[in-house]
């Protein structure tokens, strides 16, 4: 992985260890079709169609059959029914085959005499390139450029071309196909599969057992002369054009391809697609869509001055989550991999707000308001999810799909990680302090209501005691699965059920439930350690755990503790999965005191796991409350390079989004100190640069109002982009900024 | 369901509603091979052949399509993979059919018109009788008596025979088939099916995905002129005899089936069965295999005078115990259904020393040393499950196949249960206190030490304490998945560490092991209330869990708990599923005082849901050592009636096998009061019978010296039956008996 201070990510060379992260970080999207950054053609043994039966378990701990080759193609909201793991989101086929053929010799980079291989990721336009010179067996040489993106401005269009050069004539054939031969984590979800063959294209069309459907046409572009044959050979399309090379002489192809499903907001053909496109050229359509990616870029990039490494990992987080969000479409959220691999079935989990909403509310607030939106549009199934359970109210599902419907297979976290119900208020509650509740869907208070009605039932009141307890709760920490007023959970259960007393008129609830919601939210208790009371103790039994022995059983810390020791172990020690009470800390600066974040860090910090990718920037944001910026910044890289580092599986499963957005969290709420909506009504910053950096400088939409930021050692500049004044606050100094203004702190 | 004093159990005519429930309580078997009551012929939409996928989930809070037929056909150590749930046994093909047919109308209970329909199962002589009158829509009333029989004598032999009586001259076909279209919890587990034809009969081989085979032989023999057609369709074999029955005259036909399997321990075909038996006559084949039952019951039955119910329900638990064990072959144990069903899976778990070793091993003391064989069999599993945990040692599996593989599909059970390692040295134990040390196999030492070994790696010691602790762990109480120090496994433990300690030289052990053994065992706590120090904690978080509101959720507490609330309140909730610390003051009665019996029993009793069948005769046994009668005979009568409950679903599913080894625990251990062979050296005996009764009586046989016991109101009579003296104690006064003489207390 090759990176600089610009805007492209590298790969130079190819290898089967790495090709499957490449694949996972190359992934192009236009929100409403993701495609994972695959070759234009496959290489030998890497079969895409291998049916098996996945069982639910842990995915951290789950181990999968190695695959240098995972394709995919991603429409949000094509979920359809996995016999062993609920309603998953279908990996549809794959569209952009563009293989080489010379003289009988295909070209195979696991075989093919292949030099200067090189794919880069322009992020900035969001185009992917690969060039290659390939010595064929025949004895000439050819090199081929790809370039592929998929239209930020024509979501449903595909545009794909290669170049080829010789340096002798010679006969290339070009494959185009629609491969539906694939499956979903081991699962054919298609009923039926229908081709057509049209001039120089063809079409796929999927049934899939969700009962949706999926179209894809085709259209290969060749220079006047050469011919594309098309022809059906089971679940594959081929398009192959048929090309004489001459020496010296570039001979451009072009493939495009359009999508529709039957679950598209705007209903329009793939013929429609491509014909509206027809009249445009390849730069003609590439120049629109990197100016549309320039202007979101313009609403949304990081410079980080200083420190190469740094601002270009953090470009690829802001780039994958730029590409993965739906706009205007708040049927669908985010799901755990950013559309960018099969692994977490393409659910929706708490990472929708805690980790994924700050970047769009801070960005693009409407673009954030969508997964309020999403929420409150599951009202029905998360009432239907708490009857189930035995309570009234709504019970938000830890996995949802498009609908809602809890999804999740393993039962510890489905049952017992309840915290999302709050986290899902918190989020609407964020939304609600950036956009105004006005801005919302009309049942959000109503679902804040529901939501501490079943809180209410939810709770215990013990023998013995007169305040109520959640019992048998998750918290974030998932290797203490069935625990005792979890700190983080009561605390975000507290403030929940405070929003619904205080917003209750509006949501339906009477003045006796808004005085029980209250009394409740007043004593459910956050427990400190009985010796050093700043120690806010994660749960009851966290004293009771056993302690781990790590130097033993997890030398060196390598990979992951789950790998290395049996889930029992994980159960009944010490060992976090991720941020538990420091979560809850940096959620809420200004709640805790220095003392109360410092006892916390010197507790967990020693025993946590990071396991969970969510896991280190949220330990940076902490270390730069307690002002430890070299361990901060180290933390921050841990995240930066978790997609980055191919070698070490890197992106290979899908894009770690959640931890995409708390990269952007690290750099803005922490470094640039920026306090959240919830905490303050101000724009306020408390920057805190690392000493690699020399400047730091970002947008932010404040409340309707756009500013952009700089932090540089010698002081902080704020620019009012507005048209009104606004009101800033650095380190506390609040000063208010005319319209266009800039001023220096 | 009637009973009566005798050794009958009957079914009088027919509903879908208990059928299946009757066929499991029907089940016969010669310990070799066992088949499910079913009807001779099926029933309308009942099909056997339904594929379904079933998810690991807890068995006793699932719920299944019912369906009015269940066959079942299983030969112990017949197992193969299924797709989702491990290793399972297999419901092997369906010889029993035996189907009528009168000039194009077959007999189908559900649709004919049939009087008298009464089913009568023989304990004495294991003999299924059938007998019905059934008119037809040719206007003939036929009258119809089916016996059946598996041979105790020839255990792959089973024999059945019809007898027809008409009142005018009539044509019936009878359809004697084997089906091989029959599924296990929904999977096909045969990969090959070859059928057979000879004249009057037939075979099915079926290869199965365990890579074992199974043939079956069926010939039909009919009185001379009629014929007997066989032919296959697809994977049934049909055998179709046709008959003339002539008015007033008894015509007779019998099916005789052989079954050999590529795991028999005697490897014979099936022709060698059938050939061998072929010069026996019904009758005389009946009489070899009725004298055998006579022998067994007279080694094991137990006479109950004055209340004909009890007795009639005993005699039901002890045939299903005598039923289910193979003689002789430890490969295998009883499984969780006595065979007689699909649930559990044809598993082995705590049951087999917990529940059912205690009947073998004080009426047939060798076939309760094939149950400690049977784990030693295992010990290499049991080490390579230890090392897949983490651990040495040795780490026995909750749910076994017959290689001692764990195939627990829900990961709470597999990983927290595990005191069945310490259950299981229970066993070897309480087998050797009885056979002696010398009698078992050569590595039961061994297996002592290396569960020691696991147990030593498994403990935790917690900062801030000195002693060990067992954290992490599920108890007996299933409803409290992940505790600390349950009081249950750390003195079953400790016991077992005792005995590594002692044993430890023989089994391999260093001196400074088998201190480390003693010194844990000595430490290991055991919990008491902080008020009341009699009574024993279930484990440390007792205390702390919600108290259950059974009245407003489990209404007349009908039914089982988890079938009215979610499995999350439960984990969270004092609502133990069954007993915990009053089944170790029941195996241990001599190691706790009457204030501690109490103290449990008033604190977890009133919680206690009872949703295991395995918890009510615990608590018979303890009301008895609390001296409440009334309330153990009531416990007792639960325990009885479990299978004997049709309209409550009873034996549906299968044999509550280890309910029935419990009620004879209640009836010797509990109204005789005799001790077991750990607790006392001496045939030592507390009789305490219900005012009910007026004898209990029973054949034991301790430590190889066969005794008789008469309880009476007026005193308890004990005859020595065997060649030498015998120590005896009623109520602490102990006598020594000369051979063959009988006296009185």
């Amino acid at each position: 992985m090759t990176t600089d201070a610009g805007w492209t990510l590298t790969q130079t060379g190819y290898d089967t260890e790495t090709s499957r992260a490449y694949e996972g970080l190359f992934t192009q999207g236009s929100g409403y079709l993701h495609t994972r950054g695959s070759l234009e053609e496959s290489i030998a043994s890497a079969p895409q169609n291998t049916t098996y039966l996945r069982m639910p378990a842990n995915v951290t701990a789950e181990t999968f059959a190695s695959t240098p080759v995972k394709w995919g193609t991603y429409v949000p909201g094509l979920f359809g029914p996995h016999p062993t793991l609920n309603s998953e989101m279908i990996n549809l086929p794959w569209f952009l085959e563009f293989a080489l053929e010379v003289e009988g010799e295909k070209l195979d980079m696991s075989k093919s005499a292949v030099r200067r291989h090189v794919r880069t990721l322009d992020m900035g336009s969001a185009t992917l390139t690969r060039t290659l010179e390939w010595q064929t067996k025949s004895g000439a040489t050819l090199a081929v450029t790809y370039e592929r993106f998929i239209s930020a401005v024509r979501p449903a269009l595909s545009v794909q071309r290669v170049t080829l050069r010789a340096d002798r004539m010679v006969e290339v054939t070009a494959r185009a196909g629609i491969d539906a031969d694939v499956r979903t984590n081991g699962f054919d979800h298609f009923t039926k599969i229908v081709f057509t063959q049209e001039e120089c294209g063809g079409s796929c069309t999927v049934e899939t057992n969700g009962g949706d459907s999926c179209s894809m046409l085709s259209r290969v572009h060749v220079p006047d002369g050469e011919v594309v044959n098309a022809r059906v050979e089971a679940r594959l399309l081929s398009m192959d054009a048929s090309l004489s090379v001459v020496p010296d002489v570039a001979l451009v192809v072009e493939k495009r391809t359009a999508v529709a499903t039957s679950v598209d907001l705007e209903l329009r053909t793939v013929q429609e697609v491509l014909d509206e496109a027809a009249a445009l050229s390849y730069d003609a359509l590439h120049q629109e869509h990197a100016a549309r990616w320039a202007e979101r870029w313009d609403g949304a990039g990081v410079v980080v001055e200083g420190d190469d490494r740094t601002q270009n990992a953090l470009r690829a987080s802001i780039f994958h989550l730029l590409r993965s969000h739906v706009t205007g479409d708040s049927r669908v959220a985010v799901d755990a991999k950013g559309y960018a691999g099969d692994a977490y079935y393409g659910r929706f989990f708490w990472d929708t707000e805690m980790y994924l909403m700050p970047f769009y509310l801070y960005t693009d607030p409407e673009r954030a308001g969508t997964f309020a939106d999403f929420r409150v549009r599951s009202l029905p199934a998360a009432q239907e999810n708490a009857r189930a359970y035995g309570y009234p109210g709504a019970r938000f599902p830890w996995e949802s799909d498009k609908q809602g419907n809890e999804c999740c297979p393993c039962w510890q976290y489905m049952d017992h990680e309840i915290h999302i119900t709050a986290d899902v208020v918190y989020g609407l509650e964020h939304c609600a302090a950036v956009l105004g509740w006005g801005a919302l869907r009309a049942k959000t208070v109503e679902t804040v209501v529901e939501a501490a009605r079943y809180w209410m039932a939810r709770m215990d009141i013990r023998a013995g005691e007169s305040h109520p307890s959640l019992l048998g709760v998750m918290g974030p920490d998932e290797y203490t699965p069935i625990s005792s007023n979890n700190a983080y959970t009561n605390w975000m259960v507290a403030r929940a059920l405070r929003l619904a007393a205080e917003l209750g008129p509006q949501g339906g609830a009477s003045r006796e439930e808004r005085e029980a919601f209250r009394a409740a939210a007043d004593s459910l208790p956050i427990l400190r350690d009985s010796i050093n009371p700043n120690l806010i103790l994660q749960c009851e039994e966290w004293p009771q755990l056993a302690e781990p022995d790590y130097e033993s059983q997890w030398p060196g810390r390598e990979g992951c503790y789950v790998a290395a020791v049996s889930q029992e172990r994980l159960y009944r020690t010490k060992c976090p999965k991720q941020a538990d009470v420091i979560m809850l800390q940096t959620l809420f600066p200004l709640d805790f005191t220095d003392a109360e974040c410092r006892a916390a860090w010197d507790e967990y910090v020693p025993y946590t796991t990071h396991d969970s990718s969510l896991s280190v920037g949220i330990h940076a944001l902490m270390a730069l409350r307690l002002d430890m910026r070299d361990a901060a910044y180290e933390y921050f890289q841990k995240g930066l390079y978790k997609d980055l580092d191919v070698k070490g599986g890197g992106a290979e499963d899908g894009i770690h989004i959640a931890g995409c957005g708390c990269n952007w969290m690290v750099a803005i709420f922490g470094f640039a100190g920026l306090l959240s909506a919830l905490q303050s009504n101000t724009l306020s910053l408390h920057p805190r640069l690392p000493r690699q950096w020399s400047r730091l400088a970002f947008p932010v939409m404040w409340k309707g109002s756009p500013a952009y930021v700089s932090v540089m050692a010698d002081g902080t500049t704020v620019t009012n982009r507005g048209d009104r004044d606004l009101a800033v606050s650095v380190w506390g100094e609040q000063r208010i900024l005319p319209a266009g203004q800039q001023t220096k702190w």
